[in-house]
């Protein structure tokens, strides 16, 4: 089991997310394919925990599950931007928060089979409030809810987003 | 804070893994604006879980982290398909295991920002072994593991799949 070489590479579309480019490769064996891939810069998520264990949230709109998500606060790394300073920035853009510590928990590949993103979870603590600054069309709401209710809402599905489910389940189980 | 009313939609590119269409979007305050959002219908993830407790897994090439990734078997969900029954197949042509009981654990979005997909994570039991059948573009190997090692390899970034992470973590998690 190895990388497939790469034969050539054009891109479809370029957005303001992502591009999308389409692969030549060869597959094991010898035989050519193609493949779809969105190219894609990276983001940060942060899990920002108060002193009285309290997980910092945001509400907001996605298109992609067309309704209104409870997620950990992220963003997508600007070009060349460092991840760490990238979830400093998010955290305060999107809640307010400043954090005084913070440190990187794992990366992880949400959709490896057809995008290059790559998201670097990070802790956030000694947290410090403030007023969000969010982009111009970005429109989010903060809540704080006890690290001792995170578990039930996951099970219950009032948090389906998959960075949060990862981010939450690995910060309580390495927290143990 | 409510969905955001999609005004219009068009396809810009449709391929066999997705197609992306771009939505005009109204934001809250009537302001316009257009978001990329991938189409894709949906994928089914298995966690199979042995009599003595270890996990199958699949090793496979993925173009997007650009690298062999360790992951739970999952596959994409043919048009009109039941989960449930694309859990059952995609174990079986991955791995050559049948599970004899199966039951949904939870679903997720992996990427809600900018891809439909929605994700359905399925616990499968009483498994009995047999031949992969593969698509015939598709190159993966099965190992397994002790459940007792899974949270090392979390940890190690051994397994970075994000699916995997959330699934194997929402399991362990609640079966304690």
């Amino acid at each position: 089991m190895r990388p497939y070489e790469i034969l050539s590479e054009k891109e479809l579309y370029k957005g303001p997310i992502f591009a999308l480019n389409q692969y030549e490769v060869e597959l094991p064996g010898g035989r050519r394919s193609v493949r779809d891939v969105l190219q894609h810069n990276g983001a940060s998520v942060i899990i920002p925990i108060t002193a009285d264990d309290k997980v910092v949230m945001v509400r907001q709109y996605r298109e992609g599950s067309n309704s209104v998500l409870l997620e950990l606060p992220a963003g997508k790394l600007d070009v060349g931007e460092d991840p760490q300073l990238c979830a400093l920035r998010e955290l305060e853009e999107e809640t307010g928060y400043k954090a005084a510590k913070i440190r990187l928990l794992f990366t992880t590949y949400p959709v490896a089979a057809y995008c290059t993103e790559k998201i670097s979870v990070f802790l956030a603590e000694d947290l410090t409030p403030g007023s969000p600054n969010p982009d111009s069309d970005e429109f989010v709401e903060t809540f704080l809810y006890p690290l001792s209710d995170i578990m039930g809402m996951i099970t219950t599905g009032e948090i389906n987003d998959m960075k949060t489910i990862a981010g939450l389940l690995y910060y309580t189980a390495t927290q143990k």
